[in-house]
């Protein structure tokens, strides 16, 4: 039996174009459920994590706007927020499916938090874009509540957050013995939510968490046999949208360094999925496979995708 | 061993005249987690529930407000939110207050989904006040969106919905399972997110349940010895700010009853606690206490709080 951690991207539950309803997020995790069912029904072991970009963007959204009345939400509130918002959705819909095909099976959606270093250069000098864009009129307000806002690519000032590197997993223990048990379990939502730890005590630390990072992480921490990256397209491309482009059907560690040196994969997206996998397979892990949720299930069967390996 | 349910009240985070901000929360929790910290010390297996009224009218409030942006978020997604960010807080402090003790242990919060029935009368007759007041001229706008909108007292205009009896928890045999294997369970926070289960299919429902009511059929479901509810008042009082006030050291169920028909307890606070309290003995539970968190090691001892048999 493998055990699988399978890595869902925000268009799992968000299609483009689309505001977020839970109407569109039940519709969309449904599909991605169905497929995901299959694998369990193949008899895999499965730990599902998955991202929270839009979904987080609405809770600032609300935060911000409530700030008068109620208090705002730190980052990490927000991310632990939505690890049960986004969870509950995940979870029902993986039942139902599991449900259709017959096989009686516990899905545990765990709370996870993720340790970082207080000291992490992101701390001091944070770059990830998160929620809404604000006019310039607006940004000496924002700054004043200590916000630092930077200009996102001519489109408006956002608020840019610290994104630590995740160090270690509080529920790690947690999250073995559910698998197991034999329970499908959904943990490390939204990148986890981030912690310190200093003189034994821990606390939380108003950032977020790369979701991929914090996967590859968890895979590696846990022993899954195979890293399963799901994402907007169906393979890796380099050259994209240039003279060259090719998809990659596989990739080792060091053409990926290769290419990442080359400045092929865009920070914001591919970026940190190939680093997350080759800091995955450096610490032995068995295998990574990128692809779409269409693809996934002829991706593992070695039929599509892009797979690294050592 | 014991297993013991404790429920925390709302106040375990907020305390009288707070605003509930998130470092306030956390001193509140620390407070509670280190009698709890004590239970768990004592040998005792704990599994923690809470409430999340104030947490959840604060959502509540970012949603409004922020309804013109992004999609307002239904009942059962604040639940599922609250479980996140309230459960974050208390597993921390309570990981806290153990490592302190020098004692591991790993704590989980599991994300608890209760199935509820659509026909419950509550469903088509909503009387549970919730959120933010509103003023006599926001009220029509507030129909128009299909909110059932009610006075509350005489001090302003509230949303009343449907707060259905909880059946059966659908992660009941994960949590019995992370008790098993040693572990401080925290779940059904906020009453649970509820459910409806139909032709074999799960879905959300917007409501919320009951967070003693979902305590005492969670102590049922997973057998437990003793279900402590945690309040405001070190005893149940009786004839409470009136001639013959009388706190009580015991209760049985018949006694109970005959109190809850005088109207003894009333229905927004103690009521629902003395019904859920029946509840679970009636089921073949041992004893229930009722008391505050300060005097909780005392009562279970016996030397403070009420206890409540068959």
């Amino acid at each position: 039996m493998k055990t699988i951690l399978l890595a869902l991207g925000g268009n799992a539950l968000i299609g483009e174009g689309q505001r977020g309803t839970v109407g569109e997020e039940h519709e969309n995790a449904r599909n991605s459920m169905e497929a995901i069912a299959d694998l369990v029904a193949a008899g895999n072991r499965l730990v599902i994590t998955h991202g929270n970009g839009p979904q987080a963007g609405a809770y600032l959204i609300r935060s911000e706007r409530a700030a008068a009345f109620v208090p705002p939400l730190p980052l990490n509130s927000i991310v632990a927020a939505t690890q049960g918002d986004i969870g509950s959705i995940l979870s029902l819909e993986l039942m139902n499916a599991l449900s259709r095909r017959g096989i009686v099976k516990g899905v545990a959606v765990l709370l996870t938090q993720i340790v970082v270093d207080p000291a992490d250069p992101s701390m001091s000098n944070p770059c990830k874009f998160v929620g809404p864009f604000f006019q310039e009129a607006e940004v000496a307000k924002l700054r004043e509540r200590g916000w630092i806002v930077k200009e996102d690519a001519g489109r408006g000032y956002r608020r840019v957050v610290p994104s630590p590197l995740p160090l270690d997993i509080v529920e790690k223990k947690v999250i073995a013995s559910l698998l197991e048990a034999g329970n499908v379990v959904i943990a490390a939502g939204g990148g986890g939510i981030p912690v310190r730890r200093e003189g034994g005590e821990l606390s939380g630390v108003d950032a977020v968490i790369d979701k991929d990072r914090a996967s590859a992480l968890l895979a590696t921490l846990i022993g899954a046999d195979e890293l399963v990256i799901l994402t907007g397209v169906e393979r890796v491309m380099v050259n994209y949208r240039k003279p060259g482009e090719r998809a990659l059907d596989s990739l080792t560690v060091a053409e990926a360094k290769a290419y990442l040196a080359e400045g092929q994969f865009p920070g914001g997206s591919m970026g940190p999925k190939i680093e997350a996998a080759i800091d995955y397979l450096e610490k032995g892990g068995g295998r990574v496979v990128i692809t779409s949720i269409d693809s996934c299930a002829a991706a593992l069967e070695g039929h599509a995708g892009t797979t690294m390996t050592r």
